[in-house]
């Protein structure tokens, strides 16, 4: 049995707990087991870039951050287009899978990469892939590895910011990465106490904003904390069409989104605000106990269905069960906040604005 | 509205996080709300000793240890017991409830809590309780509040051990909190890569240890780590009664479980075995960010059923949404590990052994 | 004896620490202590607003962030100015000082706030001072509290970096808080494996830069890191004067240094740089178990000067022993990182470039 | 140049920092640089057990537990035994260092080791040591690496504890290790306000303990924390000879001094004691971003003074500065901690009582 083995798009915490879990289930459960591990993501598949796995390399890595295969991002617009030189990434992909034998590839990859994976297996090729990245945005699973690990640096970043804003009575924008979805802003936020959280999900209206500031300088509360996702939109910047508001952003003077709404806060309250940007520090470090745990979970199943044969699916969890979905209902598809949601009602209810 | 509140049983990381979790969402969502704190747990509410809380006491403790009004453990099967002195605890606590003019009480306990919770509401106390406990055997929610967090401290326990069982090549031992039920242990020793888990649902047979310690070597692997629940149980003294057991345990040299597997692991292997024991640490400290995130959404639930009136009922989270379960469902029962669910088949299939 | 208490400039860890120091060693040793706590800095004293502090609110701080009193920034060139409305803001607080009877005043504070606690000096007021900054650049002491902490949470932000860097093989920039001195940012680089360290006192070649970087490439090593203090400055800027490298920074369209050096190396590597910002995290959080011991040191000696009269004098650490300096000797002086000291040297031996 | 590397005696964090200081510092400096990792410790010097290094081994190692070459537990009693088997170890290694013709040897070691250390430089063998222990208790140097993460586990210990007493108004004894001397205890006690402190170099009296502990309860305190060094030792016991004690430990029916205390504590106050023991844990985990400074300090030097040929010293920190200390002033002494100094000064003025 011959598996081929990569980690695809921005690398996240747990990624080598996932690939410890499916290489030890494999090596205890089956015989004759080799891994291929390809480096940097979908790169070493089109260019036969691949090292020989051993146990050893395995051993010890529960609690590593990072990639011991390494990864690039990869967009999956550019899939299929052939470059001028001819080269044609799928088939290139194909032909490696073909020329090394093997009898399955796992991925381990967030969006975009489970697009690809889903594309390879139309191709015929035999896919497990496994559900990676900090914004727990993939469809089928309550939950990615990476989420709460990512959860537990945002959260740390605005727990700090808390006792400087608290000691100089400051309002605060702690930016959360997320340019889509707002998981990771929301569970940052209601973990460390923010007051106000601006999701992708969410239009915000700047006055209601402004307001909640107000509210709580009123109540005698001399700071105010904003958890802010990198996708936060105005109601006014929802209405544009798409290629407006890339437009608009386009000229923006401000490197990112949290700069604007401290700006325009700023100019409205006359107070100074302070933005903090944790940035890639939210995808690096040692994954989480909670992530360790459900990645080896991830990977055991995985080995599973490699033994059995049965491909074509993304390995999930679904009411603390761990599940397969196949990969045509995951591919494409973003597994947002829904405004409506309970969690939000109650994060509402304890008195955090969204700014809608 | 007038609002008891207590904590109860072994105190947890999240106590605090999730009485601000009521508290904001009773004071943003109805007006006149008066909360009463008892001191000390079921004690405070026993003998009238309460402290008037106000807003401010519920600010900034969202991330702080132990509980602000104080805990004491509570024997419930003592509950009904009246004392020499003629003092009925149950008829004191509804004299209290009474004379305060208490519309409800809310409670955070654990199980033991839990079933006095539910003898108070048999005797017509409006109750609204919350799952308090690090060993999350609370029946009815998949999740207790502080588990997450006391995983994390017994995790990081196992990984500290990891290094210098590696660099020594040694054998050890790191018992982990639990007497009844092995969660905590099962999840902290899966997280840290735990060679050998012993819980109390899976009673181990000393020879299988010995084999799995005893496979590793025989695989170059130096060092062995045996993550054991306090309440740890050999196949040979689970076929005693209850009562025997006891007698046993009593006579027991070693002030823990730990001690003694580790004395027959040394006698059948010749290896030298360290055990080391984190407990109480385990309880304590900040809670983690998921901790927080449940605890607010558990506190916002239990206001909203205040507000409805919907008493009663202790709040739990199933297939990831907030429910509210009756308490006579919870009184009394356990949420133990299914030696054949798939989480230990998982933890079967990369190699962990479970001595059975 | 009646003592008034202040915490002055940027916020940071341990100072609650220091004050519990300050407070637990007045009631230990001295009868009829009262504690006055001037709320936000020089601003409470100035217009007397502050809190009459008992034991309990000394209580159970010690690992608290932030400062319970509350601090300000105040720039020192503004102090003696008189503004259009008259007010004198040292006659203002010397006539604080005056009407609650104060027998001396303890101040927390860095560079600007030990220059004002100088002036009060001269104008009469007992003063006894501590030495607050993350940037340990206080001249008379080997350290100061708030240091070791931020380094930890600079490193930890390098080490999460690190794991993404090695996994996608990318140039990464980390900047650290210090203005005018590097201790912060040379503490943090070498303590998580910095490749490159720029301090404001060692100005920077760009070539020389990006020489370290392309000697790391052609080693093999897929990744840099650079940590790069807020205050770096090249060889060029550094020629200008004062004034013309602020006219310079004003025009630069970049928020930080940061961005300027990575668009620098970005032309002439044809890499990606990302940039990571932790700001003002590195002054939040819990303050370290290195910081607590030296705060509690450091307020330990405050109360004893207090109980000698021995005033005038700013609490520090020498070779490992607690000392007393003359505030003259403290106020308008900067500790900086001497580029021929040898921990340069050292970092340069383990292959750091400092871009020189 | 050929440089034999080894890690003796119990591990501690940072040994990795410092063999990767050592390494780049020497890979930077010298040409044809060989490394020989003895595994193990003495022992793979005694048995020629070895691995060639190359720089890759040292790459990624600066933030990693343990010791990627091992170590065992060395008595330097047993040294110069020749065994029944004729085999005279020093002898052994000797033969070992000749005959794979080293340039010199770097040994990480704590006491025994460089005792064993100054031994082999005795004998003619070309030595630079580096100061190795959690205890800080090498004659010679302010700080040995180990130390600062150590205190930072156990104080995170007493802080976990701190939430849980205060929580359950309950006395709790955290037992740190030190048998003979107590820098760790006193540093993590003082770091985590523990309000009694007992170390081996100071003597307590059981009645004063019990003191300490009443009046804080007349305070109002509910709860009391003791930070106990595994060697703490009542005044009677350090009245008996080494022998007469020794006797007296070997029938005392508890596993280590803790429960001892607690139990005359409880004796003697009625009230419940716990003890906690974080026991190995202390010497595990991933090294603070102070000991890797210290440890890329001393590594750095080590690699200077093999340059330079200048033997026979183990590196160390003296006021701030790296140092080079002949083994012989080294070998045999212990660095104490001097009831009479300063920081046991200020300790006692915050109110922390050592029993004495």
């Amino acid at each position: 049995m011959r598996v081929g083995l990569l980690t695809s798009g921005g690398d996240c915490q747990s990624l080598n707990a996932t690939m410890r879990g499916v290489a030890k289930a494999l090596y205890n459960n089956m015989k004759d087991v080799e891994i291929i591990g390809f480096l940097e993501g979908y790169k070493g598949l089109m260019h036969e870039d691949y090292k020989v796995m051993k146990p050893i390399d395995f051993s010890g890595i529960l609690t590593e951050g990072g990639t011991i295969i390494g990864t690039s991002r990869q967009p999956f617009k550019l899939m299929r287009v052939i470059g001028a030189d001819g080269f044609d990434k799928v088939e290139a992909m194909k032909k490696t899978y073909r020329r090394l034998n093997l009898d399955c590839l796992v991925i381990l990859g967030g969006n975009g990469s489970q697009k690809t994976a889903n594309l390879l297996r139309e191709e015929g090729l035999n896919i497990v892939s496994l559900p990676k990245t900090i914004d727990n945005d993939l469809w089928g699973t309550d939950m990615t590895f990476g989420f709460q690990s990512a959860v537990n640096i945002a959260s740390e970043a605005i727990d700090c910011i808390h006792t400087t804003a608290a000691s100089h009575g400051r309002v605060f924008i702690v930016e959360v990465m997320g340019h889509k979805v707002g998981w990771l802003t929301l569970h940052a936020g209601m973990a460390s106490g923010a007051d106000i959280i601006l999701l992708p999900e969410i239009p915000y209206d700047i006055n209601k904003v402004v307001a909640a500031i107000e509210k709580r300088t009123k109540e005698g509360k001399r700071f105010s904390i904003l958890a802010v996702a990198e996708g936060a939109i105005s109601k006014e910047d929802a209405q544009l069409s798409k290629k407006e508001y890339k437009a608009k952003v386009a000229t923006r003077p401000y490197p990112s989104v949290s700069y604007e709404i401290g700006k325009r806060i700023e100019e409205k309250t006359g107070q100074e605000i302070r933005v903090t940007i944790p940035g890639h520090t939210q995808r690096g470090g040692s994954p989480c106990p909670y992530d360790r745990v459900l990645s080896t979970r991830f990977g055991s199943e995985a080995a599973v269905m490699i033994k059995e044969g049965d491909y074509g699916k993304m390995v999930g969890i679904r009411n603390n069960e761990i599940v397969r979905i196949p990969l045509q209902d995951v591919a494409g598809k973003l597994k947002m906040v829904d405004p409506k949601s309970s969690i939000i009602r109650e994060a509402k209810a304890i008195g955090i604005s969204f700014g809608d």
